[in-house]
């Protein structure tokens, strides 16, 4: 195996397969990039089991020779050690030749470095085609979808469908759904296929994906009833599904709410920010005192004192009334929202309340109030 | 105690004391500042036992008032809660009001913090007055000195002495070292007072000094046999000294080397942290290989390979040599030299090597080899 490469082409591949490399991975191989240098180009491939991925960076583009002094092959190299490389160097174009199937060469012609490799028939057979039911869906989309649900599930193992994001897709739209079962974030949009699938991504894989969508306009899902694929330009990823039926969350999400406080995002937000500086016991409880003239966010901790605000810009039509919550699922509700009005519906003191962007049904949230004393 | 202020002036100043608040403390007191309002100002007090700081917040500055509405009195304020309630809050000023002496209003009109406050007479008594020699130092020059030979001090515990930067001040001149057995960092400067005196100063409270110094043209230290005082504007801060003799290090430092490199430190550096990528198994180390017509870094691993790289721009004035050393501490050493050309003089393989600015001699720093096989 041997090519030349344009550094930038090359450390923009390595850093996407970076994506996949565990910090720690109980199988030593998958420390490893896994190269593989065709008539195609060059094909980097990196996975920790739960994702996979594979990306390409292709002989030419728009007429630029990418990669060039070719020979076949493949190998496998220390995925964080070739990045540091491939990054530090100052050259222009990189040299990468494998030496008695054993110690890969990479120079830029200044520094020479000789790293000892593993034979890529070591790599584990992983199956990265794309299968099952296909979906188009412009980045731009599937990003804000992401953006406004995924913060919403669980980051704890102990209940591993929590830690997923429910696609369900059919007829003609994507209702995405995500709880940690104290809050809970569902988002809606209208699609332009006539498929039918539901699928439970782990939050991080869409983080990932869309982390990576900077460049591409589209992007292509697959999936199957045990994994997901993503393709875009040269680059695709494949996700492991959760098992497990998602909860049924339909009918926990109120159709109507008994009373609604309408106030300015972001006097809302600077007034929860500091306020919560007093909320040292319980983590972040605080309350809201709300009634038609008057709206007082607070909190109370005995160790150290209290803190009080009144919102200056809000509605509320409703009587004299109480409600303590977790200041920071607040914050993350209204970030997500991405609002300048926020509306909070209520159906009681001890019922979940409704977030939503005053202009914009597509996204619902969800947060469980916190009991007090 | 009450009074409005200017909340600009008052967090400055809040941060210049937060620096003498540890994180943890086992005197559960001193996570508060102490709080006095008298005709000279607000001053507030910080200790965390080794380093204690005055500063104070004078009534008004240059013609602008400061301090307004003002009874005289005092209290303890929960040290990190009073800096981040000043930093959050939107007013420009903030009126902060002692109630039956236990409660602590702070308000910015829009919102209002009532903390939990001890008295102030539960403050331990600290010994804050300048006392001893007195030397006046432009700031910038301390600046230097520090910036020069505080890394090289030892950050472990188990040799207390050697945490601390050594001042030693006499015959005009005053001379910082800094050691933690495997390097050494000697800077020199020229002073215009006749005072005499050595100094054990923790090297952390010479951080924390020039970090607060950034608009104050002089500094003036005062130190007895147990602490040093550096006074700035309206600040002071009290360090106890390291007890203990400080090494004699006069005769470590050779008078003349053998052979010496003369390198591009820009380039001599980005070849040292390219080449460290590949020293994985013994932190850090690095071989020169050096002869009159080529220097090379080159860095080995029996777990990844090697690596190596020529220096383009060097003068070298000896036999064909071989010399390795930690990478980390050359880097460091080449950063402090803060020079274009850096001059590393060696006297044998196995002997501490000098490194220089090329046209700078009052710094001087050393580094000991390290073996390899």
């Amino acid at each position: 195996m041997k090519f030349t490469v344009l550094r930038e082409e090359l450390l923009k591949n390595l850093q996407i397969a970076s994506r996949a490399i565990a910090a720690k991975n109980p199988i030593p191989v998958l420390a490893n990039f896994k190269l593989v240098m065709n008539e195609k180009g060059l094909t980097i491939l990196s996975s920790n089991n739960e994702l996979s991925i594979v990306t390409r960076v292709p002989m030419v583009i728009q007429g630029k020779t990418i990669l060039s002094d070719i020979e076949e092959g493949g190998t496998l190299v220390n995925a964080k050690l070739f990045t540091d490389i491939a990054r530090k160097v100052e050259g222009e174009s990189l040299t990468v030749e494998l030496f008695d199937g054993t110690v890969v060469h990479v120079s830029d012609g200044r520094s020479t470095y000789k790293l000892n490799s593993v034979k890529v028939e070591e790599y584990p057979e992983l199956d990265v085609d794309a299968a099952g039911v296909r979906l188009d869906i412009a980045s731009k989309v599937l990003k804000k979808v992401v953006e406004q649900t995924a913060f919403a599930a669980s980051t704890k193992e102990q209940r591993p469908i929590m830690t997923a994001v429910n696609l369900d897709v059919g007829e003609g739209k994507l209702v995405a759904t995500a709880t940690d079962s104290a809050r809970l974030s569902r988002k809606e949009v209208v699609i332009d296929s006539p498929v039918k699938f539901t699928a439970n991504v782990p939050a991080k894989t869409l983080v990932d994906v869309v982390g990576l969508l900077d460049n591409e306009d589209q992007v292509t899902l697959s999936t199957t009833d045990k994994r997901i694929t993503f393709e875009f330009g040269t680059t695709m990823l494949i996700s492991r599904l959760v098992g497990g039926e998602y909860p049924n969350t339909a009918n926990i999400i109120p159709k109507t709410t008994n009373f609604a406080l309408v106030a300015n995002a972001k006097e809302l937000m600077a007034a929860l920010e500091r306020v919560a500086l007093l909320s040292v016991e319980r983590e972040n409880v605080i309350k809201f005192t709300l009634s038609e003239t008057s709206v007082e966010v607070s909190s109370k901790s005995a160790q150290v004192g209290s803190a009080s605000e009144a919102l200056t810009h809000f509605s509320f039509n409703g009587d004299k009334f109480e409600i303590s919550f977790n200041a920071g699922y607040l914050m993350e509700a209204i970030r997500a929202a991405d609002a300048e009005d926020v509306k909070i519906g209520f159906l009681g003191e001890m019922r979940p309340f409704v977030i939503k962007n005053d202009k914009d049904d597509s996204l619902v949230q969800l947060a469980t109030p916190v009991r007090t004393y």
